[in-house]
């Protein structure tokens, strides 16, 4: 499932929806305040945040993790997350270059951390397009080579193979909306929402952890705690390392609450990463996930699973694409899999759906009274909110706020933007895929900023950006409403592309705008390095795969190097999807149903309750995440908040002074140990023990295998 | 190798040996005065220290344990140390009695800490002798059911079947002398030496914070501290016990620093125990044993390996000795296993019999100069030492050694009583075993003395009890003597038994002396308790075999319920003992007298180069234990310096107050979990997972078998 990571980060509550209940971590730290240490430091205008060196220390990064993307997309398909390393990598190369220009006295700019979220972000935006690309996945499974392997509708008009051209072309126009559609989003998730994102808090630690001032006592001392625990994570990300010889070895296997448990995915998977996301969110985020994977995982599948042969055919064929290690499903088909897919995604649409309404009906409102009362302007942020109550705020989050709403970005420009791409792309994209028509593309993207909410808002509260899966539902949908014999399965893997690449770039860039919300980055600047980044890779990512392409007669072959296995799921999907809702077992729709109305209702329940009880009901959003993931992240996370309960009951000051701290460098620490790993992988250096386990009697059986 | 921890405990080095560089872990904890604490209550006189209801719950609780480490001497052979659940037991048991008489108001004479200890050590004494009796090695050796599966020697001169009434003879006549042995050491070990014996301080620390009156703040905060990793320690054990569903299974076998070093005995085992002793043990002591395991596992064992076909004959036949899992050897054959063990016992030898001499020289010097005076009084204890300097020593050791040194046992008592025994032992012993001459047994006795001193000074510096191995030297020296012809493999296993018998109690009483000094019992009353144990052990053990062996026809037969593996190592030795020295590989010899020659010699460089300079010489008795059990534990016991080193430089105040306690939590932690995990075993619950390391290349061959 580490394929849903790649922009992993998980969101703070709405204080309007929460309450105060839940103000524990960020709070901690700004009341020690980092923005009064930082006060002697002078924000750059956003024009001076975007230098010229910046941008060449971006794409010289995002050509070494695209590189890096691409080939583990081509061996295991398995994308860790990358933008630790982007800041630390991009803070080593820059500062480097400004110390030796200071040395000969030729330093005009000082390095400033908002030039490092500059560079963090151009580079995550650039390595982003490898993985949302679809090279290891959509894009590639459009191909003869994969067609020919799943033995079914390999027809010509189903098949397209991969060239330098459409693949350029078709990321320019793909690539973009979601940049547009997330601008406007951008004050309600970091502001109004104040949406957590772990990973892009983490990072922002990180940043300023390496620009902090000197001086200053107790920032020298959380900068410390988060050094000790970054090298604490990165240390274990790498002793983990080598007992990870083979499929379902190591610690991240480790069946903690025995073999049963395990194969329901109910086990501490010992991951520094989510024990630190933890840490971050809020107790209530952790318990909802909790209270999802036992839902799911603990009674419904195991329910469902009885019904074999009643709700759906136990005899089944099964596929490859159950096998796979990625989704290490013990269900027996596929199409069993796709259900509780499904089931999760309504559970989200509707959480999702519910929010996106509720903010939509809140700004038309607020538009409506705007225009009664003749102040229209439209270049005032949409939002019903009522502007930040700064006085009520920390110093920290007063100063952020002023200096994130300082260099608006017209929403004019959004609208104009997103229309603009959608007509070009609507335009563009059947010369492409002729089996894709306008029309379909033009549904496509009425209900892709929805569904961008939807992600951007889900990885704000929970880390994880469900990129792939709301993919898996434009594969799906499109896919079933083409038909077979027109094409569909290449017009939904089409389909999927584009829907994966806007909502993947909606939650990536949200998380950014954390990232710069927390280092006084201007949102200007942030954009801009986004548009260049997103350019860079819509042109370095199509070359590096034409590379691979070229130079591997195997590529996508099972067994070779470079096997790219999701390809050939991703395409066994789309042929599922063309036979439409049939394919689905038989209640799968009712539950479908069922979920999202019970999203819904909660999250009513939750709006009219008020604050003082909605922070004992859980959020849908947060119980839907495990429904197919599976609950061991959610009992990471549960380590995380129970470490920070003892501690607060221990010693609270420290505890809210070096919680966050401790929670970026677990999570920073096995960020960057992701790199070298990755390296590892690519020189082709394998592990050298296997950690595995066995029931007992399977090990007698091994035991006597191995010494006959 | 866990059977050589039955009674396991390091120990301290001599002040006057080790300088004061050394001091650190007991002192911390006397700076912050215990005995100041325990200043209100009343120490009974020694007479009423020994109570009834002591006796009683202490032969209850002999029963309990008997019927333990006897079963896991008749099924797996490795018995874990009982020492601390003995206090535990017999702590509650007694208090929930004094209780329930203090709610009637019938509580005569209030429980104290002294009771306690005279508890543990009566339950040591008697479930002592289940495991020196030997019913699961050279005893039950000697029957022709093991005598019959290694086809050699089974002639009837070489057999002898167990008997209620001999065993209890037998024991009876050979159980004492350790513990009159003992009894003139106990003060040069204790006071003058200052060694450590960690189980037996850690036992200490228990049983004075369950003791610990109301009101003392710092001792509440030790005691929480100690109750905190008590628990900790519990759970882990808890915790790993699921995972060891099998040989080589569990975190006990966890490669930490790869395959190759695992097979070199270089790996971190995850013991609490291990690494609770290496924080009580001085830094030098832990050095030592590191050193030695290098220059052992590390360099000498590989380089004589190489030698095979040269040193050693390739093709000798493998027997079931080294296969059996207690041992895990990589060696070929039992005699390349055996040569090992005389190369360290060489060692021991020589650093136990230098200071030996050294103590003795004292001794004879002192009492020749106050015979001279005319001041010459029997009952002196025999020291060459002077007194200890009392205003030098902290509060709590002048009061421990004041109440140590008031309760004399007189030098003549212990004398007439090893003589008596000796003597009663060496006409009995023939009648019983008709190839032990009595000249053997008086041999046997000369020497004893000698190595008790030895095991007993070893176990205080390394908290490892080495009984086993200097039974396997009796059994070779004894045997080699009489001659195969002779009887020479039964009147080997007999001598072994002599020997182990006195050896094990010679550390084990020691130990609890050091147990009973830091709780001020009084040496009598743990004098008499001892006695009183041994006596009940005698008894009790072999009742409890008989038992077994009755019940159950397939006792001591491979692959039935009770295979009892470790009576056909003992018998395979002796026979190989038989053939006496040339039975070892040629130059085996000359490595024993090399590696004697260098202990004696570097003992006397630490001797003359002052204290300065010896705390940087390893100790050859530390040195020599890794030599044939491996190096894993040394590293534990590193693991443990290294975490005191941290604290003490984060917080010396903290790590000097709180280092024992937490030390001791972790010792007795894992030292309770024994007894359920006994129990479990006991019940035939076997752990359910297996935690398994394989190389990549055999975890693929796993894979393809378990999956075809």
């Amino acid at each position: 499932m580490a394929m849903e990571r790649t922009s992993s980060n998980i969101s703070r509550e709405d204080d309007q929806q929460n309450g105060n209940g839940e103000k524990r971590n960020t709070d901690a730290a700004e009341l020690e305040s980092v923005e009064r240490i930082f006060e002697s430091k002078k924000v750059p205008s956003w024009q001076n945040q975007l230098t010229l060196r910046a941008f060449v220390v971006s794409f010289i990064l995002g050509i070494l993790f695209t590189f890096i993307v691409m080939k583990l997309n081509l061996t295991t398909g398995i994308i860790p997350s990358l933008n630790v390393s982007a800041g630390l990598l991009g803070f080593f190369f820059v500062k480097t270059w400004t110390k030796f220009l200071d040395k000969s006295g030729l330093l005009k700019q000082p390095f400033t951390r908002q030039e490092n979220t500059v560079i963090q972000t151009c580079v995550v935006a650039t390595s982003g397009i490898a993985f949302s690309g679809g090279f290891g996945s959509y894009l590639f499974g459009m191909s003869e080579i994969i067609a020919k392997q799943s033995h079914e509708a390999n027809a010509e008009q189903n098949t397209k193979n991969p060239s330098l051209v459409w693949m350029i072309a078709f990321l320019f126009v793909v690539s973009f909306l979601g940049l547009f559609s997330v601008v406007p989003l951008r004050k309600i998730m970091i502001i109004d929402f104040k949406l957590i994102y772990p990973s892009g808090t983490a990072t922002a630690h990180l940043i300023n952890s390496f620009h902090t001032p000197q001086g200053a006592k107790l920032a020298k001392k959380q900068v410390r705690a988060l050094g000790k625990f970054f090298s604490f994570s990165f240390l274990w990300g790498f002793f983990q390392w080598f007992f990870t010889g083979g499929d379902g070895c190591g610690f991240s296997s480790f069946p903690t609450f025995g073999l049963k448990a395990y194969e329901n995915k109910f086990f501490f998977d010992f991951s520094a990463t989510y024990v630190g996301v933890g840490m971050i969110c809020p107790y209530l985020i952790n318990v909802s996930l909790l209270v999802g994977s036992i839902l799911s995982w603990g009674i419904m599948w195991p329910l469902i699973n009885e019904k074999k042969g009643d709700w759906y055919p136990a005899d089944l064929k099964s596929s490859s694409l159950h096998g796979l290690q990625g989704y290490r499903v013990n269900f027996s088909t596929p199409r069993l899999y796709t259900a509780f897919v499904f089931i999760g995604i309504a559970m989200i649409l509707g959480d999702g759906l519910y929010n996106f309404v509720k903010v939509l009906g809140h700004t038309l409102y607020g538009l409506y009274h705007q225009f009664k009362d003749h102040r229209f302007n439209p270049n005032t942020p949409i939002t019903g909110n009522s502007p930040p109550d700064l006085p009520s705020l920390s110093y920290d989050d007063q100063k952020r706020a002023r200096l994130f709403l300082k260099d608006q970005i017209p929403v004019w420009i959004a609208i104009t933007g997103y229309l603009t791409i959608a007509i070009v792309s609507a335009a563009t994209l059947p010369h492409i895929f002729h089996q894709l028509k306008w029309y379909y593309i033009a549904t496509i993207y009425i209900f892709a900023p929805a569904l961008a909410f939807c992600n951007a808002y889900g990885c704000g509260l929970t880390d994880w950006s469900l990129a792939s899966t709301y993919g898996k539902l434009a594969i799906f949908v499109i896919g079933a409403w083409v038909g077979g014999e027109n094409g569909g399965v290449l017009a939904g893997l089409a389909a999927c592309g584009v829907m994966m690449n806007i909502v993947a770039t909606a939650s990536d860039l949200t998380q950014d705008f954390k990232t710069g919300y927390m280092t006084l980055a201007s949102p200007r600047s942030m954009f801009v390095s986004q548009v260049v980044g997103t350019a860079m890779g819509c042109v370095i990512s199509p070359c590096v795969f034409w590379l691979f392409y070229k130079a591997f007669d195997d590529l996508g072959i099972p067994g070779s190097e470079y096997p790219a296995p999701y390809a050939l799921v991703y395409r066994n999907m789309a042929i599922l999807g063309v036979e439409g809702f049939s394919a689905l077992p038989s209640r799968c729709l009712t539950l479908c149903y069922i979920f999202f109305a019970f999203a819904i209702f909660v999250n009513g329940i939750r709006d009219s309750v008020g604050n003082n009880w909605a922070r004992f009901i859980p959020i849908p959003m947060a119980m839907a995440i495990p429904f197919y993931i599976g609950g061991y992240f959610a009992i990471d996370m549960c380590v995380g908040s129970l470490i920070l309960y003892i501690w607060s009951r221990v010693n609270k000051a420290k505890a809210d002074a070096f919680g966050p701290a401790v929670a970026s460098g677990l999570i920073c620490g096995d960020g960057i140990w992701t790199l070298p790993s990755s390296i590892l992988a690519l020189a082709g250096i394998n592990p050298p023990i296997c950690m595995k386990f066995l029931s007992r009697s399977s090990n007698i059986k091994v035991d006597s295998f191995l010494n006959p």
